[in-house]
């Protein structure tokens, strides 16, 4: 009896019938483990059902531990498989894949899930309206952190010895800064000024919650999976994007990023096709915020306990000027409180321009 | 009786008795084919009435045809002189030429245009209010256009052979998508959400429209005579700049796109100061979009059809610059849908700023 | 008698007991001229009380001048302390110290005295309510500013002999017209518009304004104690900064900018907490307002007049970067018209940013 509403999800969520890539992931690693492209596509395949389960198991835990806890709950382990996909590519020293991963997810979440949601909704929909609080709130964070990326290699555009030094420490004291802003706006938007956020407060609200036990144990047990498979997932990523005539920017910005969110993204774009946009916006900023202002920088402080070397903040600057761009968009974008199917074309678009010169990059440029 | 409106139009309309150097435009060619600054400003003078005339036939055209198909023929053939202009330019190899100009003509109309018709009606009353539906629109159409020029530069910084390749590459990908926003953007504002642009619908809808005939005769005629008026235009342009001491960037973005522009600013500082300021902005941000939208990534794909050699959509990092800092300008001077004559001045001020900066730069820091 | 209104002030204010430090520099000048350290610290902490003064007899020549010319005197001179400070390292041939001042005390106007504005308003008052229009014009004249500091850089990138002379002509140039545009404000907003700009108009109203001869003398006195404090904390602050173990980067953007503002952030604070946020937010931007479009253009004329040698508008690129940043800030966070505590968090936090990359910055990459 206990697994049922497990059970339940799986036969009801088709979703979470990819689930039978898991257990091919690690049989293709132990018969082929030379078959590098092949094992990028089952792991690929097996972490979006993983994903979707880590999701609802957070979800479910912060619905049983009330509002604050919940939301605290919510806010850190959001983006759970973001952060173990990063661990496991930290530990293996690929600090590349690590940034390139962090800045598409957060381009991926402001631009694609954004604007699909937009334009899903507006298809159906002549004009939405959605709570304009919450997504300034969220747009003035995502700004903050562009920010904390771009000033110090615009201050600080220097060279060799002083300056690795002069990036590392400018990394750890910008990560506790980050940190500290998120959880000061936590705080408002939980706490102080929580009648100002009034629809957009449970992201996922749709689906039942499992019972504690259950949701605490998948948690986890699912993390580990997400943990074994992201590690075959980074052996073969490089060799596999070769081998797929894909750039590894274009396999880290945007395969992995699209990867890492299919369950959040179901979530938005089902709510924007149900006329609550709130949720959608709620989601597809929040998913960035977290990204930007939690995950990167407790990356950063971890790199110091686990990595073997300890990683900067500093992204290469192509990825700062899209980060800056897609900032720039969410926040036009949801301005108005109001959108309509063009908005999510334009928003699309300029995800469009960024997957497409990714796309063409010749691989020396990089 | 059948070339009575024209006639009528010549003697009303003073602008046209510039058309006195459209002959004197060949006849100086034949006699002084040297006489580069003598050509340069004959065909400057000549073009303007002409420009008048196409833009008043166009208009005439989609009177005639209907809202649907008039609103598409009036967003294609809207610039038909800078078009006619940058096609003799791109025939002739002068890329550095059709680009200037390009974003020459964006800059103008973004700025001079919708500033110099903010200060004309400012004079003229206190506060002025108009639709911001529209500007909106515009603004993020012409974001993307700006996201399109600066993301490839910006993420592909390098250099030689393989970066060659990929700007070009990436060009025809990139003037695909902003025709493709452009064509749906007009879906957008001519079809399914028509009622949110309410009083913007017809440009310079003053004027009585002329004869279909009459319209479509002096469409073919003025354009082969624009067209022949350029060529003398781009093999004069640089001799003359050189003789009048002005810079070749000051000449391609500040003469050039003030000549092509003469008639429509007309139409927007005359309804400017009838209070009508949809009408101006209407004017001047959609003729930038048009530019930037569809005029430039037609020409980029043209050049791979007429031109000696395929042009990028890449410009120099002074000229992105510009057209991103005169999108936000505009889009921040719209986006409250009410102003007043300093928001005119704050607008001419930046455009000034451009001016005097490109009026300055020593030739060889181009 | 006559004395009393001005020793009433100094019992009353407590920021007027560190007038005792101004005797104090020129006693340690002339005994001990080689300690840099301690002449620093006792010029910064003479500047203090003196900026207090001047803007009190600023003030009340104001007040009893009438409106227009009132505004106008204010206009010039409320930022009289930075001035002077600034004239007296322009004649030392300091200009990295000038600019680093200027782009300073913008970035702190903008930046820390806005949001330490918001956040002590907010921490009293749930939701702060203020006037947009005055806001959104100072946001339009720092825009204009920025895009003035930008451009040449932006445009004229290149190199050695001719890119000196156009940076001096286009300063000249560009001056010129910041300080017309200045001047356009004025007229807008204290003449022609006058009724959109409410309950913005005067500054620091509360307290009473002394007799006129008692603050025009207080005016010629003061500066002239302001201008030999200058000197000594101009000669000794290189010095001075590198035994605290701070970059003259650090110095020159947050010390001495906190230092010339301590008189008009305690008037912004404390309109802050009594719920007048127009009063903080009209000081805050209005001061960096003037030092952009007064202060800096006239120091770059005066250049040519007491300077060894002409000073240019150019700043070093991460000074451009910052500015940037800050002005967009500003203008987001202004432009709803509306605060909670999390506002001023935020935009102190992008403070707090400049402020540690500054801070830790190596010196040789400045």
């Amino acid at each position: 009896m206990r697994m049922n509403p497990l059970l339940r999800e799986v036969r009801h969520n088709r979703l979470l019938w990819l689930l039978v890539f898991v257990p091919a992931v690690f049989a293709g690693k132990s018969v082929r483990p030379e078959a590098e492209t092949l094992l990028f596509v089952l792991s690929v395949l097996a972490i979006v059902p993983l994903a979707a389960l880590l999701s609802h198991a957070t979800e479910s835990v912060a619905a049983k531990t009330g509002d604050a806890a919940g939301g605290l709950l919510n806010a850190t382990l959001g983006n759970l498989t973001e952060l173990v996909i990063a661990v496991a590519a930290l530990r293996a020293g690929e600090h590349m894949l690590v940034k390139a991963s962090i800045a598409g997810a957060i381009v991926t979440n402001t631009l694609f899930m954004l604007g699909a949601s937009f334009l899903l909704g507006g298809l159906k929909h002549h004009v939405q309206e959605f709570n304009r609080a919450n997504a300034r709130l969220q747009a003035g964070l995502l700004f903050l952190a562009t920010v904390a990326l771009l000033i110090p290699s615009a201050v600080g555009e220097a060279d060799s010895g002083p300056a690795a030094a002069f990036a590392q420490e400018v990394s750890v004291g910008l990560s506790v800064l980050l940190i500290a802003a998120y959880g000061l706006g936590l705080l408002f938007s939980l706490k102080t000024h929580r009648d100002l956020f009034g629809s957009a407060e449970h992201a996922e609200g749709d689906e039942a919650p499992w019972p504690l036990g259950l949701a605490l144990g998948t948690l986890a047990g699912v993390t580990v999976l997400v943990a074994l498979v992201s590690e075959v997932f980074v052996e073969s990523v490089q060799g596999a994007s070769l081998e797929l005539g894909m750039t590894p920017a274009f396999v880290g910005f945007i395969v992995v990023a699209l990867v890492g969110a299919a369950a959040e993204m179901a979530a938005a774009f089902s709510g924007a096709r149900k006329n609550r946009l709130d949720l959608s916006v709620g989601i597809a900023l929040g998913s960035a915020v977290q990204i930007a202002l939690f995950v990167a920088p407790v990356l950063v402080l971890l790199s110091y306990v686990i990595g073997p070397a300890p990683m900067s903040l500093q992204f290469w600057p192509g990825a700062v000027v899209m980060v800056l761009v897609a900032t720039i968009t969410a926040s036009q974008a949801t301005n108005a409180g109001r959108s309509a199917w063009f908005v999510g074309v334009l928003v699309l678009m300029v995800y469009g321009v960024f997957a497409m010169t990714l796309y063409l990059l010749p691989p020396r440029a990089q």
